[in-house]
């Protein structure tokens, strides 16, 4: 092990999130200090509908205090699988329901400071006729772009979330997509 | 604005990050709360040498309890702009330098949760005849890669650091260079 822990110590306690303050010695010798956010972790979702367009949706992110457009995500409940959680965000977020739901990869959002690790998959989806419910605090609008709208999106920066941007590289690369 | 500050109390004070709970009023009228992790800001770089090799770091990452591939990173210090940063880092974690520098964009690493931006580069590199040097709390491996190795492990899942799976889409779309 390349940081061995000496002591933990746990500086917050909230519903999502957790702060640990950990004191390590390094191989060489020296002491550091880490300052840890802990997260249950997540997953994120690149929708597709049969017409080849992409599900995207735009939600205010009080930590930035705007409005972005992202794929679907969500954090996991407690013994919530990966592919269960991306199910359900996936209806409750756009009303569509997956079809078809392949697992692209594991990304961690914020390696430096954060273990926050995220289940991207892709899923192929259909309107559903039951419709979903986001949760009582979210408020989010659907967008569907063609291939070709994102790629363009991306070329301008007008997608800046970095899971959604991740999900697009994994996609292009895992299905010989490019 | 979607959701109306109602109050703010800063629950961790760090030397990295702070911890801020804050409660809201939505657009329906409930209330809600958000843990958001505030961060100073950081700078990653895609390196590029004369050879075409695209430059790596491998490093232990406490939160993680391992070693993970990553462009190059790091955190702004107060008051510095973010191309001096990207050159300072690039030389200090890698002993090369930036003769081209050039913004591929911003990325929010967690919007959900935090607010860490990213600013992105794309860089040209030499070997440097002045050597960096790391933070004393810091051990990186360079690692030199080209960009059909670097597609393989896209593929393979042997990158799962979000901003360097972010900047390689960016990269390859700012650059017109798919």
């Amino acid at each position: 092990m390349n940081e061995k822990t000496i002591n933990i110590a746990r500086k917050f306690k909230g519903r999502l999130i957790s702060i640990d303050l950990i004191h390590v010695r390094l191989k060489n010798g020296r002491k550091a200090r880490r300052e840890i956010v802990r997260h249950p972790g997540a997953v994120a979702a690149l929708c597709r509908r049969p017409d080849g367009k992409f599900v995207f949706v735009r939600q205010f992110r009080k930590p930035l205090e705007r409005n972005i457009l992202e794929i679907v995500a969500g954090t996991r409940e407690p013994g919530e699988s990966p592919a269960v959680c991306a199910r359900r965000e996936i209806l409750e977020e756009t009303g569509y329901k997956a079809v078809l739901l392949r697992r692209l990869g594991s990304i961690y959002s914020a390696p430096g400071f954060c273990d926050e690790r995220i289940e991207i998959y892709f899923a192929e989806v259909i309107p559903s006729v039951i419709k979903g419910r986001a949760d009582h605090d979210e408020d989010i609008s659907v967008f569907c772009f063609d291939a070709r709208k994102i790629e363009i999106m991306l070329a301008s920066g007008k997608i800046i979330d970095a899971k959604t941007l991740a999900a697009w590289t994994l996609y292009k690369h895992r299905r010989g997509n490019k």
